[in-house]
């Protein structure tokens, strides 16, 4: 079904389209696939403002010789549980598919690991981290920054990154409890899409350049946004920026403003991953004991796990409606 | 100075008044040194409903037999980054000093290491053991659970905990930075007081027993409290629940509720507590790095640290105004 201002791709469509106009930009095989595949499963699960919105961003990278589309990932091991993942300059899908298995090996051993990346672009959700985690029996919690786009809880001056957190919890045999979130009021790609569909924004995403709340998408993308949940909120999204940027080494969303060159990508920055081994430390029955629970969680009036709408569209293996202007610019960029 | 309500007691008459009353209840003296300090920490720091306040409760749990007031923590390194502490019925302030040292030792090891807390009685502020771990340049993290007092976002009936979440990030030197907040909109404690001097509660605290919003504390008191945050922060709800109980195999909120006796003291429960080390993660200069960003933060307008206050109100080494109410309701637990 096409809606007039869409076009119908399939997955694999999607991927394709991903992975061809990567390569016509100077990726590697290793680079294209790992990043068509991150962009593909956004689209998959409806994370919309993480699958083919993002490619023109990612080329902009490669063509602006910020980012290598050939980065191979240097892994050091700084201790049986922590892991220092390089980059190499290049975009994070990549990286990631190198160093997840070696911190599911650390945390299945030693009940907890760490894995940081720095020197990377991250693009994408951090959902795909955290579920290769739990996919593997273990939680998964990722963070990451990016530029200054979030006034802090009092103030009114972008200091902090929308700066996403995301949790998986691993259910063996079912879908992992899985949320990945803007510590932001809103994700700044929802702020985009809402600016280029001409929607209002909910109350509390962010102020306008002159300092008062709005709701006009473009007026908070020239101002600032805020974090959700006032004065806890912010103390949340400071904690992300401590982990993903004081812990790694990597820019602080004010460092990575300064140094970017606006290509579009994303600036360089650090991200931070934690798994944990339940089968280690919840004891032998961790399993049973955890589905009581979301039993009794599953069974309140209103409530829906975290996770779950993307894992119904994933059940959907048909045809995605695109934004057909999206696809056209897409496919410019192949040459 | 006393207003007409309050007694004057110094950090050590408190301190005395809480050891005194804990050894005339069946603690021996490590277990009252360790809760009689909390208790002292917290009413220093200002932070009053984990001080005194919690007295009754703490004397309750020891005369109905709930709580043993001799344990000995049992503690097995599960690897070398993983402790399993159990407080052998305790409350946790002493189990908490024994197992600290331990996950010190670990962390500075291993880049991170992680400890659970099984069987014990956490009655007290996060913030004591995030803070050792930061005094010893670590950055700490912690949460806990307790009986359903939060209806997850979408939902009327209670099933979380308050499910307070504690972040701590050191500052060699300087005072740490520190967060220790209920993921409810608003601490138990708090509403408790609230109820106990007639205060109105700020909006979004909780339904009352007809399932409507109300800003009566007695009201939330008989209904159930809300998450911080609507559905983000009901998500960082679910992490601390499934942290504290799934991760550690101890009760989960409801379970507890299903097992207490009502005594007035907590529920027997689990903690679970990570720590980093930035100086093997962040990089030799992770100290300079993170004071560059202070700095900033310290900058803006309207912004004040999380733990700033505590650390202020620690700087004052004179005499508390206690309620006097509770303070003879103690002096009368001592017989």
């Amino acid at each position: 079904m096409t809606t007039p201002n869409t076009t119908a791709l399939s997955l694999s469509q999607i991927e394709t389209l991903a992975r061809d106009t990567l390569l016509a930009n100077g990726c590697n095989t290793a680079n294209a696939d790992a990043i068509a595949r991150t962009v593909m499963t956004a689209e998959r699960d409806g994370s919309t403002s993480h699958g083919l919105f993002r490619m023109p961003g990612y080329i902009a990278g490669l063509r602006s010789g910020k980012v290598s589309g050939i980065a191979e990932p240097a892994i050091t091991h700084l201790s049986p549980a922590s892991l220092a993942v390089d980059g190499q300059m290049g975009y994070a899908p990549y990286t990631l598919e190198k160093g997840l298995p070696l911190l599911v090996e650390a945390a299945q051993k030693m009940g907890i690991g760490v894995m940081k990346l720095t020197n990377s672009f991250h693009f994408a959700a951090l959902w795909p981290e955290t579920e290769t985690l739990s996919e593997a029996g273990l939680v998964g919690i990722a963070c990451t920054a990016f530029k200054p786009t979030i006034a802090p809880a009092g103030s009114k001056t972008a200091l902090l990154g929308t700066n996403p957190l995301s949790f998986s919890w691993p259910r063996p045999g079912k879908a992992p409890l899985v949320f990945d979130m803007a510590t932001a009021r809103l994700a700044k790609g929802d702020v985009q899409i809402a600016a280029r569909d001409g929607h209002e924004l909910p109350d509390g995403t962010g102020l306008g350049p002159d300092g008062e709340p709005t709701n006009d998408p473009n007026k908070v993308l020239q101002g600032v946004q805020l974090p959700f949940g006032g004065y806890k909120g912010s103390a949340i999204a400071l904690m992300v920026e401590l982990l993903a940027a004081g812990m790694t080494g990597d820019q602080f969303s004010y460092e990575a403003a300064e140094n970017d060159n606006n290509d579009g990508a994303p600036p360089k920055g650090g991200e931070l991953v934690i798994a944990l081994n339940p089968a280690m430390l919840g004891g032998d029955d961790w399993q049973a004991h955890c589905d009581g629970f979301f039993e009794r969680l599953e069974a309140l009036d209103g409530v829906r796990l975290p996770g779950a709408r993307r894992h119904q569209n994933r059940q959907d293996t048909g045809m995605r409606n695109i934004n057909a202007e999206l696809v056209e610019k897409i496919q410019g960029l192949k040459g």
